[in-house]
């Protein structure tokens, strides 16, 4: 095992992103101690029986003295009120990251409250599940997926370095790129999925003419692939929306706008309009599994039998 | 194994859905003889090859003669042509069903063309894959999945029980209901979760503001979900849309309705709206897993690794 990265990190909150992080660390020995922090003391409780850390405080600012890098990994609405607690414990030279998948208005949040001489990197690993909770978190959560820093204009390159080296060590590939663009990529490839998977979730719920029963029994034909990430913690996700307002209604606009096209086209049956989309979307997913993003098990591999059996070609 | 229920089985089209009942109705000995037939000779040959039938044709009629049971395993586009076809060589007493994703408009297509004697009882097995084509299919595609058998009020019951008792041997649960109720269940099941995640994934393929690379790298965030339905058949969706349209229509109509009061709640900050509709959405997914629709396995147990390190429990 190679030297530790950092002596003391420090975890404020450990629900899947920061347990994950904890079991990564540890497994990997890449910092040589860890402190965590959380609000509840049922959680701190299971994260200590699960030996996710070498100190706990229900204190985020304790957790935080004395480390060298500070991940808070809250929601991202919670960031600044975290940040404010901990700003009289940070040590010279720390570094201050997140987990957030907003970007803009962590910073904005953050900046404020930390002391001259403690450096902000804001970070966004990009993975996940539907589940939340320190149990839910595992070591190779972000095996092979990107994380995405997005330091400020005057952060020190020493500092970004670091996290960036701290991050491989996790498993992840690395880029850097501004907050707002961060916030414009993200709304596509995550907040806007979201959003809609949690609206037809919501639709089917709510229709008279179709039972809930049936809608359950027969979500194999689609319906259930997006329950997935409507399952998702809804804490989180309320916060996401509100805090990344701008991308998510601009790029909602572009999905509402294709939608109303489309819908035309199924009205007046133009089949060539509906046959040209879907055969260039099939394109985008066979990239996404060839740049290791995805698997190439048909469903998912989510029916081991069928994924097995089928061989998986077209 | 049992006495075969038919003696010869005709599958009019081999692709996912047809080469998978071939399967499985060949492993368990459900018919005594196949018979294969699909326009395309090189997709006849690949059947031939994969040894998945008796008899093979590239003329509809030819199969369907003297068979108990004929299956159109066609886009639902063709059921018309393909019923005209067939309508000679049909024996008496024969049941022809379907495996179409819309039911009134392939009842409307096919019925004009069947002989007296001939049993009309239209079916949509609610299970399928990405892939499509004779190599995609799999002997468990239909395990655990429903199959909807939709006769009309004049069907011969004795028609309805026997393809039930097929459905059923090849391992799905069968349930009956009519054309009309079908088409409005699949709507919101189906088809237009298929033509959101289409629509998603032309949209970002379609930004100026984000890379394709971007959105291909990032596609963890929720993305890379949707990407797999749009990578189905393109022929095929194309002739669910425009053979179900007021029921797609209908049901667009209400999504885009809630998702507009979603993008309302976003723009005026409303978490407690946002919060509201993600709780109630996470409780639709439990009830999905508890009825064996869906993989309990974090990320659809895509990721292997992660699926089992997690423990999967919230």
């Amino acid at each position: 095992m190679a030297e530790p990265q950092f002596e003391r990190l420090a975890l404020i909150g450990i629900g899947l992103i920061g347990s994950s992080l904890a079991r990564a660390v540890r497994r990997d020995g890449i910092a040589r101690e860890i402190a965590i922090a959380t609000r509840s003391q049922a959680t701190l409780d299971r994260a200590r029986e699960l030996g996710l850390g070498d100190f706990y405080s229900t204190d985020p600012a304790e957790a935080a003295s004395n480390a060298d890098l500070v991940i808070l990994c809250v929601p991202v609405g919670a960031c600044g009120a975290v940040a404010e607690q901990i700003s009289g414990s940070l040590k010279p030279g720390a570094i201050v990251s997140d987990v957030g998948s907003v970007k803009g208005s962590v910073v904005r949040q953050i900046a404020p409250h930390l002391p001259q001489g403690v450096h902000l990197v804001a970070a966004h690993p990009v993975a996940g599940t539907e589940y939340s909770g320190p149990d839910s978190g595992f070591a190779t959560l972000f095996q092979g997926r990107w994380c995405i820093l997005t330091p400020q204009a005057d952060t020190v390159p020493d500092a970004v370095a670091r996290l960036r080296a701290f991050w491989e060590a996790c498993g992840s590939n690395v880029e850097v790129m501004t907050p707002e663009h961060h916030d414009l990529v993200l709304a596509i490839t995550s907040h806007v999925p979201h959003l809609i998977a949690y609206n037809i979730v919501g639709t089917a719920d709510d229709l008279e003419s179709v039972t809930q029963s049936e809608v359950i029994k027969f979500s194999a034909g689609g319906f259930r692939d997006f329950t997935r990430i409507a399952a998702s913690d809804p804490t989180m996700w309320r916060d996401v929306f509100l805090h990344n307002k701008d991308a998510v209604l601009e790029t909602l606009g572009r999905f509402s706008e294709d939608l109303s096209a489309l819908q035309r086209a199924i009205r007046w049956g133009e089949g060539d309009t509906l046959f040209e989309l879907f055969t260039r979307t099939r394109a985008i997913r066979r990239s996404i599994i060839d740049m290791g993003q995805e698997t190439t098990s048909a469903n998912f591999g989510r029916d081991a039998q069928g994924g097995e059996d089928s061989g998986s070609k077209r």
